[in-house]
């Protein structure tokens, strides 16, 4: 009778019959199911070319992820509220807390003894409570984009990953969810506001010319660029502690000569400010405010010599999120 | 007393005195004038990068305006009624009507007879009623936009005026305002739809791979690249009478090895089909026209060997139109 390859085991135990029919009936399995596999289709690679989500290590790919930095000052109380939001986008690959409460202690004791946490934080120490130290070409930086969230502001993961998505196809643009405009004025002095300043002019709508910093995706690129700009643009924003993002707008608009940004429409972004116990409410209300921001804009003409910024109307939002039929029309 | 450079004017007579003194206030005024312009500020150019709007003249230029390309089947009276609104267009060029009426006279003559018309309109006769005949690289063609619509379909001014200028930023892709989808199936078969079927679940929220040519601006280059596709293309849409925008999608998407399409969220779109006496419902009512589509995929796949189409999630919307609010949040 046939046996080979079986011949050459030791056949004379009854055991070893069994253990030679066994063996053949696993192997006919084994066959048979790696004939089934041949007959699988092939699956076409019809794939996002963006990213997909992958799980977040350290070796976590340049591209795929994203850095959080955010400045904070004497808000402790929401940064951590934060944090924990934070600390679990998707494709997130580290936190940089840059921390202008001089002399005071980070809360980097309390976040390890909380631990352990998805990625990894990074507290910077700053010895000046100045606006632009957000603005740093941090060693840190391990990942080609930055998402920069001011700390009284929350938005919804949802909105993250789609945003950063969509700078993924627009990498050197800021996309983010603020969109603020100036207008020229017949006397040729600019102004800087939102959408309830009169519309630029250029067809039906409005126009935006910036989207802010303190809610956007931009390329570490353009850290490195600010640290290369001229002294009188540093002189402005300490001297208004106000304007750096009108500054990278600048700078940005002038590196692409089209407009700066991209407008995401957020659907849940939050302010969070009320909600802290330091009584402390933010730059943005003190009563000069807007009129440093339109005397900002200004000076930075003068600086750069020029109106780098462009105008857009795109604004994106996402395709069948919330509702799976967002874009559904009558016809 | 100095008088050059009019000592050498006679000067006996009253009046050449009289004269004289009127010179000298015209060039001193301007002078005065011309110092004045020289103070006038600088206008720093901060327009939108795309084309403004110009006078529609034959000479506009190949970038700033496009061509209307209409194919039209037994709906003479909706063809009309839309050649009234689309002659209107801002940055329109020119029109071109596909007549797949075989062997009925065109209504040019009432056409010319109900001159002047903002643009010239050309009709195209057709020797056989096919769908792929508005598919032709037509020598009339001058721009580099084509704008495609249905004989059936209406979009305001509004929506075409902005969708254009998005198209003038994603000038390699299909900008238009009906997207679909196809998904995979676990079988390796694709089927085709809308937002009905299933999110081809990447992330969040639904994902779109196609936008149909009915209703959209692509550049004249993929007119040219479809006279050179495999045969069996033009059998397909021969074979169903159908599918040539699918057939487009494909086409797109492999050229650019990104989504073929970008969709613009329309604001007012309308089907008039049953507006028109012709009794003729249009060829989507035909009760195998959907399963049409998804034999249409999977036999393309077949010809191109591969599923070339990509997804997007990308939904473009007019900041601050028709609402001068419409990107408000809570915040």
């Amino acid at each position: 009778m046939r046996c080979f390859p079986f011949c050459k085991l030791p056949g004379r135990v009854m055991g070893i019959r069994l253990l030679r029919f066994t063996s053949v009936v696993i192997i006919v399995l084994l066959l048979v199911a790696g004939a089934l596999t041949a007959l699988l289709p092939t699956i076409k690679d019809d794939k996002l070319p963006n990213s997909r989500r992958e799980p977040k290590t350290q070796s976590q790919s340049a591209l795929d992820s994203f850095t959080l930095i955010m400045q904070t000052y004497n808000r402790t109380d929401l940064l951590l509220k934060l944090l924990n939001h934070y600390q679990a986008i998707p494709h997130l690959h580290k936190i940089i807390v840059v921390w202008n409460n001089i002399g005071e202690k980070t809360p980097e004791e309390m976040w390890n003894s909380l631990g352990p946490h998805p990625v990894p934080v990074v507290f910077k120490v700053q010895t000046v409570n100045r606006m632009r130290n957000r603005l740093q070409n941090f060693p840190d930086l391990e990942t080609k984009a930055v998402l920069m969230m001011d700390d009284d502001t929350l938005v919804s993961a949802h909105d993250l990953a789609f945003a950063f998505s969509v700078w993924q196809q627009f990498p050197e643009h800021i996309v983010g969810f603020v969109p603020r405009k100036h207008i020229s004025t017949p006397s040729g002095v600019y102004s800087y506001g939102s959408f309830e300043l009169q519309n630029p002019g250029f067809g039906n709508g409005d126009q935006y010319s910036m989207v802010l910093i303190g809610a956007a995706f931009f390329h570490r690129g353009y850290l490195e660029d600010f640290q290369q700009q001229p002294e009188a643009v540093y002189a402005l924003i300490d001297e208004t502690q106000n304007c750096d993002d009108i500054a990278m707008n600048f700078l940005v608009a002038k590196h692409t000569g089209k407009p700066s940004g991209v407008f995401v429409k957020p659907v849940d972004i939050r302010n969070l400010e009320k909600d802290t116990n330091s009584g402390y409410s933010g730059m943005w209300h003190r009563a000069e405010h807007l009129l440093q921001r339109s005397y900002c804009v200004n000076k930075l003409v003068n600086i750069y010599d020029g109106m780098p910024l462009k105008y857009s109307n795109i604004m994106i939002s996402q395709f069948g999120f919330p509702n799976y039929a967002n874009h559904k029309n009558k016809m």
